[in-house]
């Protein structure tokens, strides 16, 4: 916990400003900060135990399935990150790069890695050599370094924590498999501990990953109703391997390419959490990434006992494993209920003289604002249970939420409309460029995915006119 | 594991040449890789995995003594690191500047974090202005850029992985004694799970940190009689504060430029496990670090019961919470046992079919290469009892060489002879720098500090003749 005191006057409301929210939330909760580089943000404690919550559970899920971390290096020379010709028009116009090293000019500048693809080929192109050393399932936790002009905290960043998976496969089967497994790990993260609904599908050839022959994402819908792209997986075929001169003798002893996939969700994922889930009074943290489950403040701590008995509930929930604290700090009752409301903490347990004489504790929900009283001795067991409730019912608001923003559009004016609402406008596409085009020129709007829950419900575009292929969500998005 | 089968020739003889020695290790073990970035090497899954596990062991040590995690930018403005004007003069010449960012140069060039001291207090700066805000107790994982001329895996690189602890103190004598339980806690990170005994104390004003009023540091030895520096702790003093002006009202109402610390260990710790117990079969890893603490290997694997015994031994050893792998690759056992051997696994498991007919599992210990014949049934726990026992007699392998390696030395020519034979040379020291650059310029030997453990054993400094005041430990170094 930060000792310093939140100033705690209100946040903007989200009516008001969404946007001046979501940027006074981040400040307020104490997740961010801004460097004095543009775009570069501190990680504060706050925020960054929620990311060692969603790498706690990521890293478990991809250890069950083979994953290993390794680690390459923070730096790629020019030249390789060339080799892959529309993965460096992808990526050229925002890198940093560093031509001094140690007082001298460095003849191949380094890139700060944007991404790692072409250091994990340089490296798998050393050590595959037989089907025998396939797949390769490598993981990395690292941040990656873009220059974006327009910068939001954790949204949109010049430096970003993320994971970026690289794998390599015998056959083309197998990375297909393993490219829609890593999205379907990324799509039980939101729903087994973000409280997240994701949106899976596959992303048009406009919108897909530079150098990718297919690109998956799960979108998230945020109250403003823009989508947020939270994580993506990406089929690359033999494309980098071949640029890479990766080969391995396969079982018919013939020389071969292997298959590749790629996939990452990264800190962005802080932004979704915010956005879904935050109200007026600041943050709410879905139980299972809250780095503080249940927050004990004690109810007139100056009389006698009521120190004792909250230090008693700290120990009887830390020993339930819930994630508590205790303040015990001089400020007022109501101030502390004020700044864990901001920090979205899902339990607060209050405990005061007359609570103490009942043998009652109350119980407070940060996402209802429900109160329960509930006998001492149940402490534990109701909260770990609220846990639980709180989460299912974070989900299920955001589900509803989501079911509630989608639109199926027959026509422009429908798309508009839809658009002008907020969330998602489900159109039966033609499958050319020129209507996604068009839908952007007019709207600003951008094909989100083709879902896989593909439920055909016309037969023509509504943009050209022509047979439609796929169903598409549009969306104005982040 | 890697699937890639190890190509099994000897690696080179750790008598005919230790350096060549480590580096064969470092490969064939697959600890690492080379990038094509001279110094930037890949930690491959088993030297990542090693990395891991002191993660989690110093995470879950610094957790318990208060400290939050944080993520700081990857770059530091020029202007920034020179704020304080020691600081930028040690880094300065081994810096790496990126000075194009998104195509277009960037005004004050960023410089790629070499250590991040300036960054901490530009943001202590502004979240510190009361003694209530005190302690921030923050702590980093990251990799770090220092452009090195030479550079060697793990001990010595352009980049490396590390954690570096940032401390601010309303008093001085907390800010010390934050200083010293730091390198208790890495201390301990050796005796626990390393089985590496340090020596700790104090660097002389020589050796010290550039910034830092006082460093102390942990020392190993390696078998080749040099010096390991394998961590060190930093007490600042209130001179970072003052540069960046980070003030806050102290308890007298008065203000104040709170005391600083910094601490940090690195993958070099990959370097001394490496060194420290490896042997001419390779690496030899100390059972709590260990990726996989036992390895089972089937023999005559093709006859029938071997391979279902094997997977029944690696699911008991796995549900008694033992890091084991069963290999069932087509490799001929002996094959299989250098390639565990030059892994360094410290058990192997070894169940053939006349192991099954008699009831029993062989179990053959790395480190001295015992074997040990054990009841099927009682197979776990003693895995489980030898983990422990490997590790003490590791540990005291690594203790006793380094009680050997300690001289006492009372002139000049003790002194050449010591440092001949390797080790430390125990040196009472008058205190002036010069007598500490006449035994580098004599004999490339460096002061590795000044141990806690003072026992004088002279009356003078058998340099200049002058009154001895510090008992100091000289040695070669990495």
């Amino acid at each position: 916990m930060e000792n310093k005191q939140i100033k705690n006057q209100a946040i903007t409301r989200q009516e008001d400003d969404f946007a001046q929210w979501y940027t006074d939330v981040c400040r307020k909760a104490e997740l961010m900060d801004y460097s004095s580089v543009k775009g570069f943000i501190i990680y504060r404690p706050y925020g960054y135990a929620i990311w060692e919550e969603i790498q706690n559970y990521l890293n478990k899920r991809f250890k069950e399935t083979g994953h290993q971390n390794v680690y390459m290096p923070t730096v790629i020379p020019t030249s390789l990150l060339q080799k892959e010709k529309d993965h460096v028009e992808g990526f050229a116009p925002e890198c940093l790069v560093a031509n001094i090293g140690g007082g001298q000019k460095i003849d191949d500048p380094l890139i700060i890695r944007p991404t790692s693809e072409t250091l994990f080929c340089e490296h798998y192109a050393k050590i595959i050599s037989s089907y025998r050393d396939l797949p390769k399932l490598y993981n990395q936790w690292c941040s990656v370094v873009r220059w974006e002009k327009t910068t939001r905290p954790f949204l949109r960043g010049a430096e970003f924590l993320w994971q970026e998976g690289h794998t390599m496969h015998e056959s083309e089967e197998e990375a297909r498999t393993e490219t829609l497994k890593m999205l379907e790990i990324y799509d039980d993260l939101g729903r087994d501990i973000l409280a997240i609904p994701f949106t899976k599908g596959r992303k048009t050839e406009k919108e897909k990953f530079a150098g990718a022959l297919e690109t998956y994402s799960i979108e998230a819908l945020m109250p403003d109703g823009k989508a947020l792209q939270s994580g993506t997986t990406h089929y690359f075929g033999q494309g980098f391997a071949k640029a890479f001169g990766i080969q391995f003798q396969g079982r018919d002893g013939k020389l071969n390419n292997p298959y590749q996939t790629s996939w990452g969700v990264s800190t962005r994922l802080l932004g979704a959490i915010i956005m879904v889930h935050g109200d007026d009074n600041g943050l709410v943290l879905p139980p299972y990434v809250a780095p503080i489950q249940a927050v004990v403040i004690p109810v007139a701590q100056q009389k006698p006992g009521v120190i004792p008995a909250a230090r008693e509930l700290e120990k009887v929930l830390k020993e339930a494993g819930v994630r508590v604290y205790l303040d015990e700090s001089d400020k007022t009752p109501g101030w502390k209920y004020s700044e864990y409301e901001m920090k979205g903490v899902p339990v607060r347990v209050e405990i005061g003289p007359r609570d103490i004489e009942n043998g009652v504790v109350t119980l407070a929900k940060r996402n209802t604002g429900e109160k329960i009283t509930v006998k001492k001795e149940e402490v534990a067991e109701k909260v770990v249970e609220l846990m639980d409730i709180i989460h299912k019912e974070m989900y299920e608001k955001a589900h509803r939420y989501l079911l509630d923003h989608v639109t199926e559009v027959r026509s422009l004016p429908e798309m508009e409309k839809a658009l002008n609402k907020g969330g998602y406008s489900k159109m039966m596409w033609c499958g050319e460029q020129a209507c996604e085009d068009k839908v952007k020129e007019l709207y600003q709007a951008t094909a989100r995915c083709m879902p896989f829950n593909q439920m055909p419900f016309d037969e023509t575009c509504p943009i050209c006119g022509k047979k439609a292929k796929k169903v598409v969500l549009f969306a104005k998005a982040y």
